[in-house]
């Protein structure tokens, strides 16, 4: 490679880094919003607080046992000594390319975010201590192997040995749909299954603050665009298309969310709407570069439809995964996972044919098969995982501070203190008080609050 | 062009669309916090909605109306059939150059948030569906026509003919002055006057959230570094003199405006500084590459001072711009579309010289025809838009709707739910646990609130 | 240089500039969320008002005054005339390299932080006039000179001569641990020394909200990519390693804070996780391109812990560092400064060596001198130019005013308005009416809200 294309792509990926940060904050507040105003700051403790764990984690042995030799050469799991506290990762590549270290540093930020998502299925009822041992435990016997499977890839020279999913048996994955979404999704209701229902579940809080999961949901949308175009890893027509199949799909399941709440209820929500614009965002990000953008808005309008439907599956079943992680990532994970072997387009710079397009079943078997492997693995080791934890630590809050809020609780904090909100001693004419030479002119009473 | 450069010039143009995608949560809340608390959500909804729809508009026509090869070779409007849902969008350039995908996608995020502009003028009284419908109609019929007068360019070769405006009359316009932000400008005031006033008008709800606006205002501040800078759709000189003077007139305006409420009223404003801020980017909008540093300051400055009194108008004349679309975007949009003509500097990225550069009339002829034809052309048809649409579907909600407030009657949400929110029981020590070894150690009193 | 890699340098640094640029509303909210209901705006307003005035400053005289040829070729303080209103700033390089007109707009934005950075120590009482006229004294006095001695590097042909901290000092400082965060930290120790307490103090007003100050640290946390690995001003090696173990010490930073505050008082709150994260990218600051990612664990954990303890000095000493720009700023500052004397490592991009890795005494040496230099002069001048602006305009403002809260007293506006906040005449099962089929099916009782 050129060295001044990897120079360019260097710039890219540094940007899209700075793009998948903003995500980190960005899902605090998806979550913080949907909370009480009794548990809003535990949400965004436990978000940051996985993330932070992961930091450490991913420097001392997460990084090599993702991206490490293959033990045994059988594609499961990272040799965690190659890279262990991220030795060598400094020098320069022996061939222009992109820079290790930066590698390193954009799929922490994965990492970490995987671990987080989490967090919005066990809303206001985990134990915070609890929550951060799963941050360490989790990774290290889910995650890191997940990720190895769909990210490390063989060397071209043959001598480093990836994941199974990856190299044998050919699944398309950009940017996670099964090692991120999927996998974290099913994670999720495994860890709730043992967690238990809230109390009062099905009765739920109303979300202290939509705005506040709006802005969450607005940073998602426009990091995305780092974390699946910079998943191309180079700066060209790859993450070109990436990045539109990105913003078209999470519009139009914005979009779809929106249509179906008008249609069955009549009125449709500012949180339906973000939670399409989710949900479009997650079903893209194993496709993005594997579709055309007519396919991005099928995968987009389809995920904001079902999506919709299965987040009210827990009230029919009884499961209570509290802010719709399996809802919204398992299941819009597994719908774009799946849709490649259907709809991908072979003048899509991945170049494969699903489906309809000829392609035959073979990638869509491949697909199917990654999609079963992560939900087994990951669901079953990560109740195994949730049972240890609740027999040893605990994973559940008193009673008591459930009802009274976590945030007070464990943090003895609350999120917001505003002795005299409403103040009008100050006059409804404030902030008019520029136009009132204009206001005056023009009508005969002055600018007063409408209320 | 080398395919290194080409690459650059790609990461480039992904970060710059990151960037944009941020300016759409960041409108949402812009205008969000300038609403009161009972159509906050509302003002959030027709901002993404605006977006979503033309997530699918702008991928089915929208792309080829604007970019298409121009019908009969007039300049008036592309060929709706060349890129019909982006057909071979995904082709990689011929020759070394940014990807077609890539510039899709950056445009169509300018699409989305031009539509999202006019919001504003309507808030708390406009027909969530009809307004979805304007967001289908108002693009047709005039953002795609007048984004192929502007931003279309004929290709080197003679083979493709774009817009009379970029091509014929070589008018001046870096990222929008004229095709983004008068024509949506110029549009509100059309919509407004047919929509009518809100009730109550000329009191006004004050902003029930001013730290939301700020926030948008800042989000908006920094994703506009890549709305101007990228328009340049290269990483050279011209993107980093965009960059700059994008910064310094945005800043500018916030300070003109600061200072210009300090002398008329003796106190400036937060609303008033975020406002400014804005004035001053979209006056820069349009110059970024032509004019330097000392002309942004001119730019930012001047439209900080006149959008301020600008925005006043309203009561004047008795229209009711509700988040002063007009009263900024037309208006800074004008100034700096025009200024172009006296300003322009030789030494810039664009190279030609305004009036007081010696530079003569014609390029400020060029830009006065440019502004005036996108003035007359958008009010015009926006106003059979609306009018038409008034007749049909319904503008306005009902009276009822619109003192109870469009968040319950439209979306039967509300912003916040706050139960609680002043709880002390929490005792005010709280937040300063961790001192109090120290406190007490310093001090005779204990840390509690002062209030 | 080639051109081609120019442009990728461009590409990444026109990026960097963007994610810079959010570190302004970040600092914002950061700040704005920690200061009670009725000083809000106040803050958001000495933020943004610092960060304005510097547009102006910097085009005029603060970019040449910076990195203008070194007056008398002394390394103290830079011509400012030769770029004099930023001439000649459009120019192309006349070798291929990063477009002057971009260095200049990317600092211009380090500059306004930096002086914004101490509007947090003054928070509620400081006169909004004075305080802009200290944004124009004290960058000319203190800011401008400092960062001449550690930004300005001789050019390779020795015709321009740069600063002495950078050049014959040789001390390591990649994007202003001395010149931002020390300088800034300790200037405001010497302003707060003049403008005195709060009224109440030690008793302090508790954070209006907790989530605005979190999402403010979280837009510092991934601006701050763009701060630290944009100073590389290259896109490659150097700028990788920089972004990754600017992660990493944030991150280690609020985990060390978090820990420490479960360990002393059992309770970890998002406050501490704010600063903690604060604290952590203030220290990589400096070392961020000469320290293994374990270096920059330590660094991140060692501010973590160190600047939990010295906020709390305040109260201990009895100054009124009120949003302890010091206690962060200026200490995790000095760590970071210091530390690379000792844990620099030789396989990092800069190559040096500190004192565990065989290096001597020497860089420490030049990194303690480097140190001193700034917190002397900084200190010294700052307080004079406080007990100037003292004597003219006065510091303080009036008891009164400080009572009633400065949004009132110097904006006439108040942050928020929310009328009829907690209005549940719309029900609590608004948001889940979507649901509502669901689980009515699935269970007995309706979904009503749990409070």
């Amino acid at each position: 490679m050129d060295v001044a294309i990897a120079a360019a792509d260097t710039a890219w990926v540094l940007a899209a880094m700075v793009a998948v940060a903003f995500m980190v904050p960005g899902l605090a507040l998806f979550y913080g919003g949907m909370v009480s105003i009794r548990s809003t700051l535990n949400m965004m403790m436990m978000t940051i607080g996985a993330v932070a764990v992961m930091a450490v984690l991913w420097v001392l042995v997460g990084y090599s046992l993702t991206f490490g030799n293959s033990i045994g050469g059988v594609g499961l799991l990272g040799d965690p000594l190659e890279y262990l506290g991220l030795r060598g990762i400094m020098a320069e590549p022996e061939t222009p390319g992109l820079p290790p270290a930066l590698f390193a540093g954009f799929l922490l930020l994965f990492a970490g975010i995987t671990v987080a998502l989490v967090a919005g299925g066990v809303a206001d009822r985990m134990r915070f201590s609890t929550w951060l041992v799963f941050a360490i435990v989790w990774p290290v016997l889910v995650f890191f192997p997940v990720a190895h499977w769909v990210f490390a890839f063989d060397s071209d020279d043959g001598s480093v040995t990836g994941g199974w999913i990856a190299n044998n048996l050919g699944a398309i994955d950009l940017a996670g749909g099964t090692a991120i979404h999927i996998n974290a999704g099913v994670a999720t209701l495994a860890l709730v299954l043992v967690l238990g229902r809230r109390a009062g579940f099905p009765t739920i809080s109303r979300p202290h603050s939509v705005p506040l999961t709006f802005l969450g949901a607005g940073m998602l949308f426009a990091g995305w665009i780092g974390f699946n175009a910079g998943s191309a890893v180079a700066a060209g027509n790859t993450a070109a298309v990436a990045a539109l199949n990105t913003v078209v799909a999470g519009l139009c399941g914005a979009l779809a969310w929106m249509i179906t709440e008008q249609v069955r209820a009549k009125h449709p929500t500012t949180l339906g709407v973000a939670s399409g614009l989710v949900a479009g965002l997650v079903g893209i990000t194993p496709a993005a570069a594997a579709v055309s953008p007519l396919g991005a808005i099928a995968i987009g309008l389809i995920c904001g439809v079902v999506c919709h439907y299965a987040v009210g599956l827990k009230y029919r079943l009884g499961y209570d995964d509290s802010l719709d992680v399996a809802g919204l990532h398992m299941v819009a994970g597994i719908i774009g996972t799946l849709l490649i072997g259907v709809i991908a387009d072979p003048a899509s710079p991945v170049g494969e044919a699903g489906l309809l397009f000829g392609g035959g079943f073979g990638q869509l078997g491949a697909q199917t098969l990654a999609t079963a492997a992560v939900l087994a693995y990951s669901f079953t080791v990560t109740l195994l995982i949730a049972l240890v934890l609740d027999k040893t630590m605990g994973l559940r809050v008193t009673e008591e501070d459930e009802l009274e809020g976590l945030d007070k609780a464990y943090h003895r904090e609350m999120a917001y203190f505003q002795d005299g909100l409403e103040g009008d001693g100050l006059g409804t004419d404030a902030v008019v008080v520029a136009e009132e030479e204009e206001s005056e002119a023009a009508t005969a009473s002055p600018p007063t609050s409408s209320t």
